[in-house]
């Protein structure tokens, strides 16, 4: 089978089958991905079994046993699957909603009518879990959708893309509603993300190389998450206490998430008294500071950092730390070192807070919290597509109106143009 | 001079130009406007001057009149600029504002904050009034611009862009606020298109040529307008006259724009009535109509439409007319063969109303209401950077708004993640 030709009739159902998506209602919706989690429930002998290939693929191909974890599955994860489909189903309507109608001078009434955009072409490594999550938010806002996993987890995602159809048949939903590409062949995502007829969005989800790859290619708008590079400054006269608890938590709550602060940045008049504080704890919980000349005089075992730790994301016990004159050298910093992610202040001064959150370019600018709130379940989004460093359509935490559009609706009663 | 090393420099100055529009006040920046205003006021002649060197030119290189009028200036033409800048001073502040401020269960508020995307780049052809208008948008909005106009009107960009740089520093503003390229080597536009260090979004405006070839190459998002297919269906029950008087305005108001109607669907119970109305009403506009082999056989002097004219976009007077067994073809139609930017229906039955409005996929979708209303101004934004014909982003008719985006700001009082 051509590869290219394949994708295509895929492009074709998907448009055909967004259509119908777009008309369904609410309750239909939300019985589909009842109905999918009930499927699921069913079938988890055979998805574990379909895991199993893969992880035994996987471990005879020498994979890490990093990826091996994501790629596994086992009875909590597919819980996760059906809870996740059960979350989804309660959340509000994300389409339908038509607003801001006003009446113009001609005498037209002219308002926005919140749709889905059609057809999301998804695209993600290991995690077969994401199949079910993708899935789940395009079905909740009328969008149709074509996934492709990585290709280490196609027997998982196959055993899951039955259950998807079975449950989208079910509830009298078009089982191309949902379609996840079967082949490994990587022209498959060459022609994904050039079917401009055909796919109206691409959400690339993994890692930066995959990303850039994407972008370059794409010629359909990418919804996309590159790196975070994310800040914590600590203002003179900050209390403390407050930023040590924030610093520590932006560090270490988690290392490898996006959220996470790879550089705290102090102010001079603050960094000895704030660097005794967090430098233990830092070092207790395992944590390398790469530091400026200054911070390795104050924590004598930090590691003298280079110009490109600025530019770094750890993702990683790894912290980097530099003592700045003041608000402005940190502003600054971030935004010339940092990935326009989330950046966070530790302040008492409400100009400096108001100054910070203006001038900083980030998705997310925070005053007094921690950098791991930028979370769209943490910013009541409901659910998360992913986070977005674009600056177009949506920024930041993207929730299910990251999934749709307004079109323009305009009532009139005669009215030509004169 | 190196044409990337040019361009690159380019970047680096909006970048920075970009940081001093974002943080500048609504009257500084609407000072800038009017010292624009000011200036081109009194450079008439040097732009007069500068385009009849353009004008020699395009003669000389057997240019079309169409194409010559587009870039001929005179004094109304300049006139129209300095209006343009001062009405676009007249609008609100389309940044700074911050809303949806909400408190979550963790304590944090959490609002969205307006501002600028940073930098745009503007590609357009021949009329040299585009770079006064694309600049008094990005500059109202708080953005830095890169524009790259037309070859055929260089002399006449240059002498505008030194009205523009002289305004900008008369009110204190960057003068690399706005930067023209004032190179028409072909490689400028590559460049600038896939500088995505430095530039946030490209606004391609010209032909469909144009925007393809740039779509296809862009590796910066893209807001676009492609092509306007606009159909107007009249309903079984219609009101005749006032569907006579939307289909003659559709079509015959204006015959180049996108929002012109291209294609006239009819009910079949009442096409040979309403084309007993529109068909002579054309006709003495010099309209061609190309039909149905119904249509042609109520219209005699009709000419019989091939599968092609379904999909034109003639932007002339013709006129594609089909008549069809009811609402659901009608919809089919629409969806199948227009580009989803404007159509309209002409209806008595309500029903019929909404489900028009919910099932046809397209920016702009009207009631009783001719489609050359799908207008920046006519909806009342104040102002349009185009009509987009993307889903993402901005759909329809895009004002200020268009060259905005949200980020996420974060008030706490210590809160870490538990």
């Amino acid at each position: 089978m051509d590869v290219s030709d394949y994708m295509l009739g895929l492009g074709q159902q998907a448009k055909r089958a967004a259509r119908v998506l777009a008309l369904s209602s609410l309750s239909q919706r939300n019985h589909a991905l009842l109905c999918i989690a009930q499927r699921i429930d069913q079938q988890r002998e055979l998805i574990l079994a379909a895991n199993e290939k893969d992880l035994a693929a996987a471990k005879s191909q020498g994979l890490d046993a990093a990826m091996c974890d994501r790629l596994a599955l086992n009875a909590g994860r597919i819980d996760g699957m059906i809870a996740n489909l059960e979350q989804v189903a309660s959340l509000p309507d994300p389409i339908g909603a038509t607003d801001q109608v006003r009446t113009m001078p001609s005498g037209i009434r002219v308002g926005k009518m919140r749709v889905p955009l059609g057809v999301v072409g998804i695209i993600y490594e290991s995690r077969p879990n994401v199949t079910v999550e993708a899935s789940s938010l395009c079905i909740k806002s009328g969008n149709s959708t074509i996934l492709r996993g990585g290709s280490e987890s196609i027997h998982s995602n196959g055993a899951i893309a039955r259950c998807i159809e079975a449950g989208l048949a079910d509830a009298g939903m078009p089982e191309t509603a949902v379609q996840v590409v079967n082949t490994t062949d990587r022209a498959a995502v060459g022609a994904l993300i050039t079917m401009d007829k055909f796919v109206d969005v691409i959400v690339p989800r993994g890692g930066k190389g995959l990303i850039e790859r994407i972008t370059a290619e794409a010629r359909i708008p990418v919804i996309k998450h590159l790196d975070g590079v994310c800040h914590v400054f600590i203002d003179a006269g900050a209390d403390l206490s407050m930023a040590n608890a924030i610093a520590v938590n932006a560090k270490t709550h988690r290392y490898g998430t996006c959220n996470t602060m790879e550089t705290l940045l102090l102010d001079r008049s603050v960094a000895a008294d704030a660097l005794a504080l967090i430098g233990p704890e830092l070092q207790s919980k395992g944590v390398e500071v790469r530091g400026c000349s200054e911070t390795c005089r104050i924590l004598n075992w930090a590691v003298v950092a280079t110009e490109a730790d600025w530019y770094a994301e750890y993702l990683a016990p790894i912290l980097a730390v530099r003592i700045v004159a003041g608000l402005a050298e940190a502003i600054d910093h971030i935004n010339a070192y940092g990935s326009h992610h989330t950046d966070a202040i530790v302040t008492n001064n409400h100009a400096h807070a108001e100054q910070f959150m203006r001038e900083v370019d980030s998705s997310s600018v925070m005053v007094n919290a921690s950098t791991r709130f930028a979370d769209g379940f943490e910013y009541g989004l409901g659910a998360e597509i992913g986070i977005s460093t674009d600056k177009i359509h949506a920024r930041g935490p993207v929730g299910l109106e990251g999934l749709t559009s307004q079109k323009y609706v305009v009532f009139g009663t005669g009215q030509v143009r004169s």
